[in-house]
């Protein structure tokens, strides 16, 4: 069986290319990963996302436990047979939802009691109870629960909240036990503060992992923030281990964390910008529901070979938002994550062939002339 | 260029089966239309339309009309090109739907004019505008533009109804014109009584059409008084010409309806049934949010092949019901229209091997049995 492993191929500057390879599949680093909240990427039939490129989904362990729940996904086979997606999958540990999305949070040493949003059944998690559902769910990449302090928060609140998410990691190293072909992922704490980042990292590594995760960024600190922390942040990462930015990003945000030594990201963007109307291309952001396309026979991106590009109009994809008609989202989805890959597969080739400066110029340079002119 | 024609294959009993010539594609008959209302049937890519067996769709002129409108469809190169559908399309009058969804309709010997359920906009319908409109979407099979009384009504009401419809279908014809491969449609009215319903088709054949529907039927007069209607309608009609029933139905209703003499049917339900949670299968109707389905690995449908049905569990169709995921109508959509062309393709193998009476013993044999015992 194939173990779980990672190959860095290129470096150009900080920015990496590489492949993971799991029993289930290779990853083509980096990666941007669709998400897969409730074993559904939005609006996506799996084979479609396939299609634009997506070699892995993340499922998000706080929605699933709630419903189906993980132990009737277990007895229906597994995450991958329950929605029918045969590559890999990664799935978060809850953590960071529970304090997003549950209600009444009760927080102790031992894990996090809660309500669920859904029917306001009583739940708990700690670090045993995540392993236990990641493996029921049958992930490929399993991630540690942890613990993230709302922003902004004092020096000594973050400290705090790292040292106990640091725990938590060893207890979930200890919970996750011995499973060949799956991995489990560290997670870096810390805020933006740098000596807080390098003690996560150095504990997390005395652990081992099979990757590491920068966690804490993305909740709305900004691009300038995170993309400080991500000046300094990867470099007290093993350079032989895939490094995974948690929720990010737009488009500018995933081109600027790879420059900086990310390997994989996921973001509901593509997707929920798709469900309202908004699509993303080389030229920047359309709103399809603007009047400016009711009679534009273009397609949203003349070189995108998405279905959605290939088939329809700017004209009909603004008619069926306008009807609230269910292939608008379904049809901007899909653009927006063909998009997505398309951006990674460019920076995949670029940094091969030590071009990714070029290769940014460019991105850069087509997004700063705007939306095609109105017909 | 190919012409529009018909060709009557097989009978048995007075169930036919044929095909019917366009430039755009044979439409092989018993045929059933999936409802495109908005230049998209509801859930469905196109290519997955295409791929359940469907020969032809049918789209809406009052929607259409108000919006995009058909001048913006004709713009955008008309219906087929618009919603990515190159087989045929058959369009209807706009005049059921102006009665059943307009406001503050008026209706003189002109014409109907009636203020849009969207924006409150007025407009007019008449035959010969209904003829421009459908003519403006390029639909390959136009219907005449008809009047359709609410039921019930008195003999006298549906009779004077009647006769306002036939003149109205001789002005169709008049302002139809001259179009190679386009083919018009009358629709024979008369409710429920049999001299009325001779006296439509008369004048109908009188002024001559391609194909001819059953109109006023499947508006809530009940499965037994449309059968009724169905036992002598049809034998008012040519033989050599394909023949319509509008807006039916049910699997049941479809199926009686071959076995009298139809031709075509359209029907909503397939799609509409698809987004609440209903499926049809062989062994009669599917309420997917019942609990009985939460831990049922089996499919839908063990003998269907729909990709519904060949990857996904009840179970997953349940969850994602439940958790309101648009791929909970886009599989249950799938399933049912590929059911639906299943039981077509069903009926045209039986008829041309003169079977038909087996073939409708074992459906109802099937349905009689009801959904699979619970897990
Ligand atoms: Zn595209
Ligand atoms: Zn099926």
């Amino acid at each position: 069986m194939t173990r779980f492993s990672f190959d860095l191929h290129n470096t150009d500057g900080k920015a990496r290319t590489g492949v993971i390879h799991t029993p289930r599949g290779d990853i083509r680093t980096p990666a941007f990963m669709p998400v897969g909240t409730a074993a559904t990427v939005k609006a996506m039939m799996p084979e479609s996302v396939a299609a634009t490129g997506a070699d892995i989904l993340l499922g998000n362990t706080y929605h699933l436990m709630l419903r189906p729940t993980a132990e009737r996904v277990d007895r229906m086979g597994g995450l991958h047979k329950f929605m029918n997606w045969d590559k890999p999958i990664l799935t978060d540990s809850g953590g960071f939802q529970v304090m997003s999305l549950a209600d009444l949070r009760k927080l102790t040493e031992d894990g996090v009691t809660f309500k669920s949003h859904v029917d306001g059944s009583k739940h708990f998690l700690s670090p045993e109870r995540s392993m236990e559902i990641q493996k029921l769910l049958g992930s490929d990449i399993v991630m540690c629960f942890d613990e993230c302090p709302a922003l902004p928060a004092d020096e000594q609140t973050v400290a705090e909240s790292m040292r106990l998410s640091m725990r938590w990691a060893q207890r979930s190293r200890d919970a996750f036990g011995d499973r060949p072909g799956h991995a489990l992922f560290g997670i870096m704490q810390g805020g933006v503060t740098p000596h807080l980042r390098e003690e996560s990292a150095k504990a997390l590594v005395d652990i081992g992992f099979e990757g590491y995760a920068i966690g804490g960024l993305a909740v709305g600190e900004g691009q300038e923030a995170m993309f400080g922390v991500l000046e300094y942040a990867p470099d007290f990462l093993p350079t032989d281990k895939p490094r995974y930015l948690m929720g990010v990003g737009k488009p500018d945000d995933i081109v600027g964390a790879v420059k900086r030594g990310v390997d994989m990201m996921d973001c509901v963007l593509p997707s929920r910008s798709g469900r309202t109307g908004q699509a993303w291309t080389h030229r920047g952001q359309v709103n399809i529901k603007n009047a400016r396309h009711q009679d534009d026979p273009r397609p949203l991106d003349e070189n995108c070979t998405c279905p959605c590009c290939r088939n329809y109009s700017r004209a009909y994809l603004h008619h069926v938002f306008r009807a609230k008609e269910m292939i608008s989202g379904m049809l901007l989805t899909w653009h927006n994550l063909h998009y997505y890959q398309e951006i990674m597969a460019g920076m995949r080739g670029a940094i091969a062939k030590g071009e990714f400066a070029a290769w940014e110029a460019d991105f850069h340079a087509k997004r700063a002339m705007g939306d095609i002119e109105p017909v």
